[in-house]
């Protein structure tokens, strides 16, 4: 899958990811009218409301992006309907040939880490029959209960050439309260970093490991350092344009290649036509507003990428 | 809901919680047999089975404890289907008057946290009304991302009278890997531990913090460290039974009021029909084998507490 990853990125030129992080708030009012309408103001009426605006907004970009990452929280929320919107979301992505990484930060031990690679990765076997629960091609994961918790989702991953993102500098403020402490001298999520290389160096896809990482766009210095300890790893990098992230603080996540990176907008391109810079779209065409966020997203990047 | 929880371990005498983390391992064939009947070998007819499973333990077992604790990955792994034998599992154990811990281990940032929270522990807005998704009454959370993730959990808390157990140091073997790592001469969890605590003592009930922590049975000595550093916190203790810790293990864990502490077990208590002690009740009998096997953990945990 990380070689499919590489091909899109290759393909669209566009190193970039779309966040589906639909809150209701964000859904025009003329979507959920019709979504309530039908449903009623019920958990499957902000199920439908979130999946419409999803639809409209994926139509919208696909032929420029490589790849789409919804975030299962915003789906979760919403309890069951939720989680099918979520499954449907996915299988929808999928159709349209985008690579699927579901933000889902999980993270335990043993077979439960297991069961929780085989619903989102995985086939799970029931009697005779196996299903795939949610099919992502790529999950995020969260490394704080150490290997016993990431190494079911590796071995996941190599049965069904899948990938992850592992959790090692994120994007939020409060970041550094714990990943940043010294330990050696070195911060902890170096460390992290070198567990997640030392991952990666075991499951190769052609030119880069199936074992990424996620590193916030906020905090570019420590993406610098964070590039060279994971040579071979793929970067996943949220915190783009709504946390404050510019094309210029991510030159340093791109290997010489040009590749090795691959940036996250959620709310910059979902909710764009809420912006000023957008509100000539109106509500009505919010996904032409989706659309035009990513043209100038990627013209962001690969400007700053041209003058690095 | 802390309240609540301390009142029940009183009321029962067992500081314990059966984990309902139904691998369809573990659910008898009959059982199975039944539920694929009439939903064929599906991901519904395998969330009917661990229903049902659910269900008889319960039912066998809700007036000797005070809570149980489902773990989401086992429903989780069936897809949609999984979610919904989840939701259905909560309801019925809260029906039985049992406090329910989600076993979620969620963790990520700001508005995404917050939208974890409000899905697990409260109310979602859609147009004029509010649904609460899978309303457990605490829940399992990640402290890797720090404050930001952590805070939106305990404001929902707050506002919802719910609570939190946070990842402190797990049971898992190589939970050392990071866990572990000296900070400043003292290991992260500790310093986890000190900023549960800190979030605990502006968060009380009547005599316990409604923000816990988790801390594995299988690491007593870190175990007594952490009750000190914590005292108002309420441990969730994992680890006893199948994964190695004992009675004797557990005593450093509580308070000298004998309260401070609750005990999981998972497959000790669910799959005890397939221990050679509770052999002798069959697999058509499995519940009154889990119904027996709490009779012994709690005779297990009160000798310890006594001879302690």
């Amino acid at each position: 899958m990380i070689n499919k990853l590489i091909e899109k990125i290759k393909a669209t030129n566009a190193p970039i990811v779309v966040g589906l992080d639909p809150m209701l708030s964000y859904v025009p009012e003329h979507v959920q009218q019709k979504a309530f309408a039908e449903y009623g103001e019920t958990l499957e009426g902000a199920a439908e409301a979130i999946w419409q605006f999803n639809k409209a907004i994926v139509d919208a970009t696909c032929d420029l992006i490589p790849a789409v990452k919804p975030q299962v929280a915003m789906y979760e929320q919403f309890g069951v309907p939720g989680m099918a919107a979520y499954e449907k979301t996915v299988s929808y992505c999928q159709e349209k040939g985008l690579v699927v990484i579901g933000d889902i930060k999980r993270g335990d031990i043993g077979s439960t880490s297991e069961a929780y690679a085989v619903g989102h990765l995985g086939h799970v076997k029931v009697g005779s029959k196996s299903y795939a629960g949610f099919h992502e091609d790529f999950a995020t994961v969260n490394p704080y209960l150490g290997s016993d918790g990431v190494k079911p989702f590796i071995k996941v991953c190599k049965e069904e050439k899948k990938g992850l993102f592992i959790l090692v500098k994120t994007s939020n403020p409060s970041s550094g309260e714990f990943q940043d402490r010294l330990i050696d001298g070195r911060p902890l999520y170096e460390w992290v970093g070198e567990q997640v290389a030392a991952w990666g160096e075991e499951h190769m896809g052609d030119s880069y490991s199936y074992i990424g990482a996620v590193v916030g766009a906020t905090y570019p210095k420590m993406g610098k350092v964070l590039r060279s300890i994971m040579p071979k790893s793929y970067i996943l990098v949220p915190g783009y344009g709504a946390q404050g992230g510019q094309g210029k603080d991510l030159v340093h996540f791109f290997n010489e290649d040009g590749l090795g990176a691959i940036v996250n907008s959620s709310r910059g391109i979902i909710a764009a036509y809420k912006q000023e810079k957008y509100a000539s779209f109106g509500a009505e065409n919010f996904a032409d507003a989706s659309r035009q966020a990513v043209v100038d997203m990627v013209t962001d990047i690969r400007t700053a990428l041209e003058n690095a």
